[in-house]
């Protein structure tokens, strides 16, 4: 097998957040596949071949992927932020792990890189500094009652959480459900920050009160990160206020 | 205020992982607070001074930080990984909140970095690929008991985990009551990731089932990440095993 696959993650979009090893591993690589606007955001040459493909087409586009390495080419799959988290590299595991043996022999390297939450959390402080979870909004591969259960569990014992995919076109509902479920549990005050397109040029972060969050302040640019309830925030004169997650706990446990 | 404080996140320690920001940063500092090891891994010149501290002085060196870049230097808090993971950024947000008024105006930024889990979980596949939560297992700043109730709510709720500060001299014992915690709730072979010093020379990656998996298998350097029901473990003729958690649930609720 002399065909190769590195599944890579260029960060938020920031040139200045993407790694040497992803942008060594993008010079690379000989053939491109990711969705559209993140394949854009790449400089390539006249001998690197772009294969866009829409944003819900991930298996399909990692087995074409496969096939090419397969076949010979040094293929690079393309995700924002970190390419393990919701994002590519699950679904070439899933097409290697359908399909054909050789496919498991193939020299794969995956590339991490600055996920939505790490960079939205830097933009306001550390709402990240003690126990926090990642969960994805987005119901299209797993029931919805599965995500209000790990909603609850993960509110209920004191994880900050980071929610990926809040809001779509085709999934309108589920953050505003989602908001409700955790105003049930978490006080009103807790902070809640909007952080959308970290790091660019249209980046847009707000911090609100749990009480006062709703989902159309957020759009598919936006990553969440809901406090718990020992989430402090510091106003500062002049300046947007800062949120932490304080190192130490004294909540008591249920 | 013309002092200037960055809370910079360097990546797991590998320089092909540090991004151009945190590198950029580095370099516009002129004093540098941090535990010794990751201040070592600094490339500075002679105009710039090394604060090094002990790993347990977390707050008294975000202070002195403070009161440096209040004196006007530009000064820089340095963390391996993310400086919001675990790191120094909740330090230095916890000192603002408790010190002077003139703390609050100081010139802030925190630079994010690749955080251990993540450059651990490239290395093996994608086993952050769906929900996930980061738990750190230190017990010096909340009561052991919480770090059970988190535990358990988690992989009850089908999260994978990711645990940070898993053992050292001080805490020897609680990795291994966590792995027996975690025993009585998840299936036997659920994949268990140790993942030491992820990019770096002395890097040593084993992926064992949970039944098999002991306390003595991880140091200070190690992350581990523990799969839920769900994870899956993909055979490799010559090859280190794939673990990624699959993008789909089929997971019934509770």
């Amino acid at each position: 097998m002399s065909g190769r696959l590195t599944v890579i993650g260029t960060g938020p979009g920031n040139a200045a957040q993407t790694t040497p090893q992803a942008r060594a591993a993008i010079a690379a690589a000989t053939d491109f596949f990711g969705y559209a606007p993140y394949l854009d955001r790449l400089d390539l040459n006249n001998r690197q071949t772009r294969h866009a493909s829409d944003n819900r087409e991930e298996l399909a586009r990692a087995r074409a992927a496969l096939e090419m390495a397969a076949a010979g080419r040094s293929v690079a799959v393309v995700s924002g932020g970190d390419a393990g988290v919701f994002a590519m590299a699950a679904a070439v595991c899933e097409a290697i792990e359908q399909g054909p043996p050789e496919w498991r022999r193939l020299d794969l390297e995956v590339v991490p890189g600055i996920t939505a939450m790490l960079a939205v959390a830097a933009r306001v402080g550390a709402p990240l500094g003690h126990d926090f979870c990642a969960i994805s909004l987005s119901d299209n591969l797993k029931p919805w009652a599965l995500i209000e259960e790990r909603l609850a569990a993960a509110a209920g014992a004191g994880f900050v959480i980071a929610l990926y995919n809040p809001i779509s076109r085709a999934r309108p509902w589920q953050l505003g459900r989602a908001l409700e479920l955790l105003g049930a549990i978490l006080p009103a005050e807790t902070p809640v920050v909007f952080g959308r397109a970290a790091g660019r040029a249209d980046e847009r972060m707000a911090v609100v009160p749990l009480a006062d969050a709703r989902a159309d302040m957020a759009d598919m640019a936006t990553c969440l990160i809901i406090g718990s309830p020992e989430t402090r925030l510091i106003e500062r004169d002049g300046l947007p206020p800062l949120v932490y997650a304080p190192r130490s706990s004294v909540r008591a446990c249920r």
